[in-house]
């Protein structure tokens, strides 16, 4: 395991050398959006667009690893593109997510059922503390690119979320985005 | 502990809010450049300058935090200005450098006396494996920032690189940063 120089383009999300990557769709995200109808008929219609892809950089024997997540700019019936959503199964371990380029939100709740929401914004680093879920959404025109950073034995935890969904949705109202109940939660 | 947007200014270091700071000014760092007599003079004639500043973000119970290093232009008789150089106390915890203004050279050592040098330039990430001492050089003319990311345990050993020194010293040799054998390392 040796030191490295990781190139990180914050336009678009590129990182060289990366050593593992996965790609979002539309139809792979069904179950968190409102509007399933629509989202089927995005997906026939547009031809299943990518909604986010993920790049990482990670070296056996590290204790962290890092990479970026670029998701694109889009709505299904008003609510942006997003990510899952997910805890980590290390409930002692957080996350680092620095914003890059593009506008989000970053959407979180507690184990024991705070929101909170954090603005993501080129030069904010979010600092996502042990035990709360979290899930990003592309509230701006462009890609959405930020660099995250967190310990490889974290894990991702997405039954909860998959299952209760999440507190809040946030959607445009009026050309704004607007954060709101969640009338699908479910306890 | 909540989660929180902290705004990180790539072009000054300032983080936005910070929870802790410290400075490190020339006649603090006296050991570790090769030519003392010198150093003693510009401590003298430019007033003790400050060589680099280290702002933090860190909370309580979490795993991580993050801050950035700004690191002033500088040289001693032509040996770039640098930080002091360290191992983690916990020897299977790295850290990630990810340089968002400037120049410079990270100068790293393994425990084995491997070295290696990562060139420090906006956007490249640095991958910093557990158990190698690490060091910035700022080798350009305007301020070095990066932002790190490190588990809150990692903690900070200084002794061994004070004691010895390093293998590589970077110098200015005809206007271009150039890597030496450091002539005063001692094992």
């Amino acid at each position: 395991m040796l030191p490295e120089g990781v190139l990180i383009n914050g336009l678009t999300g590129e990182v060289s050398p990366g050593t593992g990557k996965y790609t979002k769709r539309l139809s792979e995200l069904r179950e968190i959006f409102q509007d399933q109808t629509e989202l089927d008929r995005l997906v026939e219609v547009e031809g299943d667009p990518v909604v986010y892809e993920v790049i990482e950089y990670r070296k056996e024997g590290s204790d962290l690893f890092f990479g970026t997540t670029t998701m694109e700019p889009g709505k299904v019936s008003g609510e942006f593109f997003m990510t899952r959503g997910h805890f980590h199964q290390r409930r002692d371990m957080g996350e680092v997510y620095y914003t890059q380029s593009g506008h989000g939100v970053l959407l979180l709740e507690s184990r024991k059922g705070e929101t909170k929401v954090v603005r993501m914004d080129p030069g904010v680093c979010a600092f996502i503390p042990p035990d709360w879920a979290h899930r990003s959404i592309n509230v701006g025109s462009e890609k959405l690119v930020f660099v995250w950073v967190c310990n490889v034995d974290a894990g991702h935890d997405y039954g909860d979320i998959l299952k209760h969904g999440m507190r809040k949705i946030v959607v445009d109202r009026d050309g704004k985005d607007t954060i709101m109940n969640n009338p699908h939660y479910s306890l």
